[in-house]
């Protein structure tokens, strides 16, 4: 029954619903796979976060995109 | 001053402010009644989290939902 | 499926098992009560803080305490 | 490499770009000068929440606003 | 630059350091694979949770595991 | 009343109380100082992990310091 919380910014090309359901699938397979949890009661919950609202080394992702540009 | 955050899905009938209310309101006088902590400076927080982002068991809870119907 | 995350001040007299099998059974039922949600996956965690590790008003509550002794 | 989550209300005039960016410098750069942590992989999240979904002392802030009024 | 928590009970056969570095490095791997989000600065944090602090279907995990035995 | 979680790795030398109290203390004032939020309810929890449970990079912080040796 573990929890999970993955958090990543929202893109201008937003994350598919695939690719949702593939990753809460292959997060619960793993913590099937190396700790042999039951995947029953596993809840995985994804916040997508905006550029401007997500920091790395100091800078919003939104700044550091447009550095690399 | 405990803080509390309750993560939920946000249903095609999203949550009202009443109901919302209700939860700040239940969760502070529970933490008031069993441990005694003093409700003044009580947080508590609402996620409602898209369906497509909330998986339990290894499926989003759309699908979930699509398949009990 | 809720998730509910408690986080609160480990005192010198600490939570005993009692309560927190009381916190987690009464959040449980808060969620079924105002908006009926089913309580067999909810998850509730209840993380204990350090006195040194949780400030409120700028101040640990290490400090705040003594200030009222 | 630390990891920070910031959450506050949303409010009818919203952080702007610019007070976003100096939170996610100032928290930063705080963690470099009180405890030295190499800033270049440190993580800033900003949540801002719905102040029908947050609540202090048992009431929400829309409630705790309009009583101020 | 995503972040993932993962919450999980702290069993009397606690995780080994090998499996919290397969967890770690299998979610690091699985958000490239699936959204192909840049490895380098990912940071994955795994919580161990007393089973006592911890409850799912308004029970602690201490109280689930009893009633399996 | 903003809610501010700061996560870092426990190291062999920890972090002392007063370095605790100078973050809690930063990060209130740090939010005064930019957004003007009133600082009387503003939460600090600060979380000390374990450098087996923080991963940057798919790797531990263990396994980091290791190579940098």
């Amino acid at each position: 029954m573990p929890y999970v919380n993955i958090k990543l910014t929202r893109e201008q090309e937003p994350l598919t619903t695939e690719q949702k359901a593939a990753l809460i699938k292959g997060v619960t397979e793993l913590l099937v796979d190396v700790i042999d949890r039951g995947p029953t009661t596993t809840v995985v919950i994804i916040d997508e976060i905006d550029t401007d609202n997500y920091g790395v080394g100091g800078e919003t992702i939104t700044v550091r995109r447009n550095q690399k540009q």
